[in-house]
C-alpha cells in the first residue's frame, strides 16, 4: 500500500509486504524509541490525539511516539466534546478538528467511529481502538514483538508456532494477530480456549489459508507444549453464560513459573496485550513470571513507541528524513528500565 | 490598542484600526496554519490553557495556535482546581498559575470570571470564553472569515450586507460579531428571529450607528435573499417559553441546498460559528450543503488558527519577529482537507 | 547523594550538603523560570506527569518546569487508569509506562504508592505528593523561600526563627519544613496549634536534635512576636473531636494586616503552602494582606518552578548542559507579575 497520507484503520489493509515496510521503519526508530539518539523530523507538526474512551497507556503511547519523532500533541479525553452532544455529527467534529492538526489518532467506543472520522478528512488518521472493532497499531506491535523475540526477520517467520490462550471469542488482539499471522506461511496455531469462547469462524477461515496448522483444544497445558509463542489474553467471568461455566475453568488457564518450566521449552517467549490482571485468582499470568527472561509483555509494550513512530513517520511521509535531524541524547538513561 | 502585554477580554476593546492590524497578522500566519511553513518564534514560552468549562475544539484550537508559533501548551479542563473547591479565589489561582506560564487562556461558565483571572496578574490573559459573556476571538475569526470570503481587505467590508438567522437574543456569537461590523460603514444588518429571541436592544443601538440598515423579520426567505453573507445559528427549544412557541417555528430556520439555490445570489456565504445539530429535524444547515462552495463554515473554523496565532504573537510582543525562525515544513500535507 | 538517576520521594533522603547542591541549581535555573532565557537541554525526553488525584497547581508546574527546560509532558489525570481497576498492579503500570517516557512524576492518594511506582522501574520517579506521605518537592521550595526571602545563602540560616501555625498535627507541609530544618542549627521553632492538632511528637523528637530550640504555644500572637518566618496553614473543622472544640479557636489563627503590623518584625517574611481558604471567616490569612512587600506566598509558589528544575535537570543528569543551549527569551514578559 501507499503510506504517504494514509489512514491506518484496519489490518485488513496489509499485504505482507506493507508489514515488512513497516517493521523497516521501526527497527530504524528504536534509538530513537530507546532514547539513544532524539530527533525533530516532525518539529512544528501537531497531533491530534482523540480518546473518547480511557484507554491512558495507549493515548500516553501514541503521544509519546509523536513526541519522539518532534512533534507536539494535543489531547482530549472522554466525550468532552459537548458539541457532539449537542448533535455535531462525526463528520463535522473530524473537519473542524482536522483544521488544527496534522495528524489524526481516534479512540472510540463504537465499531466503524474511526472510519467515519477518516471519511471526513483528507489528513491521516490512526486507529487507536473502536470498540469490538480494530486496533490495528496493537496488532503490529504484537507481530514485530513475535518477530524481535526470536530473533528473526519477519521473512524468516514462516513455520512459527503460537498457541494463544483464553478469550479467544471476544479478544479483537488475538483475531488480528491471527490476520497478520496468517499472511505467512506454515504457522501453527494452537488455540486454547473454553468452549462457549473459541475462536469465531471468521477468524478461523483465515487461518486455514496457506498451509497453516489449526489445533483447538480446551487444555492449555497441551497448547504450550511445543510452542515458539505462548500470546495469553484474560478471560473475564461476565462472558460466560452461566457462573457455572466459568467455576469449570477457574485456574485452568493460570500461567505460572512452575508450569511454564515444567511444561515449555526453554525458548518459548510468554506474551499478554495488558492489562493483565495481578489480583489472586485471577485467571491470567502469575507475577511470580515477573523478572523470567522470556516473560515478553513488557518488551512488547515498549515495541509500541517504535511502531506507533514507524507509522506517523510513513503516512506523514517523513521516514526517510527522519535522521536527518538526528542527534545523540545527553540525558541519563539506565542500561535497563526493568527492575529484576 | 497598544497589542504588547494586552489582554485580551472583549470586542469592545477594539477599534476600526486595530481590527486591521490583527487581521494583517493573520494573514501573515496563513503559511504557518497551513502548515506549509513552521516557526519557532515562541520556543521556550509555556501557554495555561485554562477551560473551567468543557469545549474542546476551542481548547484544541488555541493550543495547537500556540504550538504552530513553537510554543508548548499545558492545559486544564473542568473545575479539577481542587483548590478553587476549598475556597480559594480567583485572584489566588490567577496569580498562581502565572507564575508558572507565560501567557494565559481562560474559559470559565461565569461572566465577568475571565475579567477577575486578568485583574490578578500582569502577563497577558485572553478570554476563550466567560459564559453569556464574550468569546471575543470567535467575534474575530467570525469578521476575517467575512472579509475573506469575498477576496476583501477588511478596508473595503463598508457596504456589506448580512443576514444572522436564528436565536439572536442569546447568542453570543451574533452580538459579538454585530459590535464589530457596527465599526464599519454602511453595513446592511438583516436580523432573523423569533419574536422571542429578537436581538436585543442594546446590540440594536450599535447597529444603529454610521448609515447602517437594519432590517428585522421572522422570514428567513426574505431576509437571505441579496445578502452577501449568512449566518446562521442554532435555536434550542428550550429557550421559548412554552413548547407551542417553539412549534410555530420548527423547520422555519433551517437551511439546505435547494432553499438556498432558490433564494440566494451566487455568491453568498454561508457561516455558522458550530457546532451545528446534525440531527433529522434540527433547524439548522443541512447535511446537504456539504461540498457546496459557498458553505463557509469548516473555512471559518480553519481560520480559528491564524487568528489566535496572530493574538499570541501580538500580546507576546513577538508579530515582527515570526519569520526570523521559519523554514519549510517537510512532512506530508493533503492539498485540501475537505474530502467533498 | 547521587541524584544522577535517582528517584526523589522523601524529604529524608536528603542530607545538608544535598540541599546546598539542589539550591546551588536551582538559583542558576532562575534566569528560565524568570522567562529571561530559554534552555533546550531536554529536547526530545518526554516526561510522564501522572496524576492520581486533582492537583491541578502541581501538575501544571512540573510540567511547565520540564517544558522549561525544553522537554516534552504527556499528562494523565484522575484514576484514568481503566487498566489499574481491571486488577492491574502499581508494578505493571509503572513499567509500561517507564517504557514510553524518561521521568516520572506520581501523585497518588495512598501513602506508599508512589514509593511501589519508582520499585517497579529503573526511571526516575518523583514523588508529587503521596496522600498523607511526603511532598518532598513543597519542602524544598518551601525552605528555598525561607532563605531567599531574608536574602541569605542556606549556610547562613543556622540561627533562624521560624512560627508554625495551625494545624500541625496533619499538616504534611510543616512535617517536611521541620524535617529539613532540624539539618541546620540553632533554629528556633515556634508551634502554635490547638492542643488537638499538636506537632506530632515524632516530629518534635527530630527538631530536638542539634540545639534547635522549641516552643510550643496555643497563642498566635505570643508566637508570631519576634520570628524571621511565619508559616501559617489551614485549620480545617472536621480535623477537631467536636464542633466545640473548633469553635474555642475560631479566627485565633488568622493574620490580617493590622495584627501584623502590631505584632511582628518589620522583616518577618509570610508564608503559606496554598491554597488557602479566602472565603469570610476562613482562619488563615486575610486578603488585606495583598500587595504586602512581606507576603512571600506567590513567591513561594513561583520558586516551585526553579526548583522542580533543578531537580528534573539533577536526576536526569543535565545539570552542567543547562546553559550550553542558553539564549535570550524574545517574548514580552512583564517586569512584575504581581498587580498590586
Amino acid at each position: 500500500m501507499n503510506f504517504k497520507g494514509a489512514s491506518i484503520l484496519s489490518v485488513d489493509q496489509f499485504e505482507r509486504a506493507d508489514l515488512q515496510q513497516i517493521f523497516d521503519v521501526a527497527t530504524e526508530m528504536e534509538v530513537y524509541a530507546n532514547h539513544q539518539k532524539l530527533t525533530r523530523v516532525l518539529e512544528g507538526a501537531v497531533l491530534g490525539n482523540l480518546f473518547f474512551e480511557p484507554s491512558t497507556r495507549s493515548r500516553v503511547s501514541f503521544g509519546a511516539a509523536f513526541n519522539r519523532l518532534g512533534g507536539e500533541v494535543r489531547d482530549t479525553t472522554g466525550f468532552t466534546f459537548s458539541s457532539m452532544a449537542k448533535g455535531e455529527s462525526i463528520h463535522d467534529t473530524s473537519r473542524v478538528i482536522s483544521g488544527y492538526v496534522d495528524c489524526l489518532v481516534v479512540r472510540h467506543p463504537e465499531e466503524g467511529a474511526v472510519q467515519q472520522f477518516a471519511d471526513a478528512t483528507n489528513i491521516p488518521v490512526i486507529n487507536g481502538g473502536d470498540g469490538p472493532g480494530e486496533h490495528p497499531t496493537q496488532a503490529l506491535l504484537d507481530l514485530y514483538t513475535v518477530a524481535k523475540e526470536h530473533g528473526k526477520n519477519l521473512d524468516e517467520i514462516d513455520g512459527l508456532s503460537i498457541a494463544m490462550i483464553g478469550d479467544l471469542k471476544h479478544g479483537r488482539t488475538v483475531h488480528s494477530l491471527t490476520k497478520l499471522l496468517a499472511l505467512f506461511d506454515n504457522i501453527s496455531f494452537t488455540f486454547v480456549a473454553p468452549d462457549e469462547l473459541r475462536m469465531p469462524d471468521g477468524i478461523l477461515e483465515r487461518a486455514r489459508s496457506r498451509d497453516h496448522n489449526i489445533t483447538e483444544t480446551e487444555d492449555m497445558i497441551e497448547g504450550i507444549k511445543d510452542v515458539d509463542v505462548i500470546y495469553m489474553t484474560r478471560i473475564q467471568e461476565e462472558r460466560f453464560s452461566a457462573p457455572e461455566e466459568f467455576a469449570k475453568y477457574r485456574g485452568k488457564y493460570s500461567l505460572n513459573r512452575a508450569t511454564y518450566e515444567q511444561h515449555c521449552r526453554e525458548n518459548t517467549a510468554i506474551m499478554h496485550p495488558l492489562p493483565r490482571d495481578s489480583r489472586p485468582g485471577a485467571n491470567e499470568l502469575d507475577n511470580d513470571l515477573n523478572g523470567h527472561p522470556k516473560l515478553a509483555i513488557f518488551r512488547q509494550t515498549d515495541n509500541g513507541i517504535p511502531i506507533r513512530m514507524a507509522l506517523f513517520a510513513m503516512v506523514m511521509d517523513v521516514a526517510d528524513k527522519v535522521h536527518d535531524t538526528a542527534r545523540d541524547a545527553i540525558w541519563y538513561r539506565p542500561e535497563s528500565i526493568d527492575t529484576n
